[in-house]
């Protein structure tokens, strides 16, 4: 489903064959799982293994959500937030907050007072559920959000009242949300442990809150296990992963070190933050990795366009299309605004020729563009591409000498942050 | 107000004293306007040189709307959008869209269908009104947008109706939108011809918004203005915005090229986008300029973490720390989590903590932290941090040797985009 298009990569000719026999090698390690970091590659077969059972169970979890609350809060951090973000977004309009039933909002990523305490407002105004996402349960940031809600659960239904309205996804054994959920009864969903929050939208993660928002998540499903068959039997430079990999890791040997992800759809702008954890988080070690930054266009064109056009040709862009439009809409006659060509004419037209226009503009000015073309902002496209980018990413990573599924750096701040907390 | 630390900065000692001279030329080229574009200072005054009849004329127009409107739709692009954006989340709180009255939509910065489609149903629901942000008003995105939204005016309000909705921020004299302004007997709002997009916050660019949001605008102008005489007065080191301005340049000599402007609070997010417009499209441009980029801790820890502290040493931080919190929100005593040590304690107090945590994790990984203190999350510190970044960035863009008040890349690409607009 997903396609890749090189063709104004700027790259010398023969960097394919350059790099393909890394891609293979790569290929074979995470087929093999004999490559680095090899623990944690459980997403790479997880759209086909999912238990039918436990999709059911989301599905009950989302009715119940559907039927009793006016607002969900999903508690997370990182990819225990960002994917599900991700996935309301890409399938929704870019204002679903305004007029969408649950109201999904999105906490745990941030301890500032003022944001908070309007998250327990908004909650306590009808009535809400809590879906708490941590592996262990320990994590600072989720941890102390989910005693503010569990709190204010507690106060408006009683203790056996909001026990039936917190759904907990953690390890299916370890950790202490595991223990807590088990000691007052909520309703529980597995993380696979091989499975990093990066890498976990396709898991419980990103599906309960994506069903609670009415989303079809067996369609999700089948459209990334579809692109896994695709992607993990094609060992060529005709694969669109070994195609992604291999650009961006040409164009970094070519010494580029920004890769800037650009699309013209808003609903695709917060798959930009997830796409920032996943690539940064996966390799951005040892001193490699490319800076994972991200434009909405045209928004952005009048802000980083400038920079992009005429600044330091140190970036590339990574340019996301979609095929076919949620709808239509085209531009009324008027007169008076230098404009009188336009008139008639559906802006999804308009901005495919606005493109073309940013793609001479950019490749002349000297900045590489790769282009992803994707079917459609639905179900099937979400997965398809979640998992085009996963795959692109664990191979990327090998080829850069990285092992993409861990993250030794966050335990560095995490353990200073320990020591500070820990002082009177 | 704004205060600057560079202690962190791992810079060489005497960096101070090698830029002073530097800044000292730019400051003198900036108050004499015999600097690079010196046509396009009018920012430089502009806090106390706005006139109080235009003040009250925004006023009034803003109790229009707040009193007939319950959506007031925003139509701007780049520098005529962002301003209005980051003023509103910074005085607000992060969902303010979902309780304010009137509710404050933006569009012009997208073409995108499904998005409009939604801003069109949404302005519909009730009463609204427009305000269209445009000095040429022949600007592709907002003026197709506002094409759709006059149209929707008029169908439901008639054309002497919908002409007392339309609010048109623009040039006072030239351009399109004066025309039509002037032809239709739409309220209008100047905003001065040496005044660029990216500076415009405190003209009626970004003041009228912010006044129909009920924000006090004549606070918003006193604290620029008293930030102004402080910056404008003290030729030195010690002026915060010499410091800022200094300390970059010196980063970048070092070989730096990409500058992340952190915060932890949730407010502050669309400042960041604010922010990357001003510097990247001011400093831009002759294959120089620091690629600006952002992230919000603690949820960007969870994401580009693991990349700024392991990833390439080509980043330096500037973190944005708010003295005065506006709430506070101390964490329940629920035992289970671990995180018993920290009940009773103030949020606020326990992201202090993880902050510093984070500053030795960084700069012990060799990552450069600056520091700007601002006093509060409310308007006058909100002009003051405007006029702060202001002044930093003219003075960073002289001593970078570019002009930072022009932006001829945009023109490359908008150029490209009008031949592909006028093939059929």
């Amino acid at each position: 489903m997903i396609r890749f298009d090189a063709a104004d990569s700027l790259l010398t000719p023969g960097w394919q064959d350059r790099l393909a026999p890394q891609l293979a090698a790569a290929h074979e390690e995470l087929l093999t799982g004999t490559g680095a970091g090899a623990d944690a590659i459980g997403w790479l077969r997880q759209p086909e293994i999912i238990d039918p059972r436990q999709l059911n169970h989301i599905q009950a979890a989302a009715r119940k959500i559907r039927d009793d609350s006016d607002t969900l809060i999903v508690i997370g951090i990182g990819g225990s937030s960002l994917g599900a973000r991700t996935a309301l977004s890409f399938l929704q309009t870019p204002h679903y907050i305004l007029h969408n039933h649950p109201r999904i909002l999105f906490a745990g990523d941030t301890l500032d007072p003022a944001a908070l305490s309007e998250l327990l407002e908004l909650a306590a105004e009808g009535d809400f559920s809590v879906n708490v996402v941590s592996k262990s349960g320990t994590t600072l940031e989720p941890a102390a959000v989910f005693r503010l809600f569990r709190t204010l659960l507690e106060k408006k239904y009683g203790p056996d009242g909001a026990a039936k309205r917190i759904y907990a996804t953690t390890d299916p054994e370890r950790g202490k949300l595991r223990a807590m959920a088990a000691e007052f009864g909520w309703d529980t969903f597995s993380v696979p442990p091989d499975i990093g929050g990066r890498y976990s939208v396709l898991t419980p993660v990103g599906l309960l809150p994506m069903a609670a928002a009415g989303a079809d998540v067996a369609a999700v499903l089948s459209g990334a296990q579809a692109e896994m068959h695709k992607l993990l039997e094609d060992r060529s430079m005709d694969n669109p992963a070994w195609g992604y990999a291999g650009a961006r890791n040409a164009l970094r040997l070519d010494g580029k070190t920004v890769e800037l992800l650009v699309s013209t759809a808003e609903a695709f702008r917060p798959m930009v933050e997830w796409w920032k954890q996943l690539f940064g988080e996966s390799e951005g070690k040892d001193g490699r990795g490319l800076f994972p930054a991200g434009a909405s266009f045209p928004a952005d064109l009048h802000s980083l366009g400038q920079y992009i056009q005429d600044g330091p040709r140190l970036l590339f862009e990574t340019v996301v299309r979609f095929d076919r439009q949620k709808s239509i809409l085209t531009l009324p006659d008027i007169a008076g605004d230098g404009l009188d060509h336009l008139a008639g004419r559906d802006l999804g037209d308009v901005t495919e020729r606005v493109m073309e226009g940013v793609r001479l503009a950019h490749t002349e000015g000297g900045v590489p563009n790769l282009l992803l073309r994707v079917p459609a902002l639905d179900e099937a496209s979400f997965g398809a591409l979640v998992y085009f980018f996963f795959l692109s990413c664990a191979l990327s990573g090998y080829v850069l000498g990285v092992d993409p599924f861990h993250q030794p750096g966050v335990e560095a701040y995490k353990k200073k942050v320990a020591e500070q907390l820990r002082q009177p």
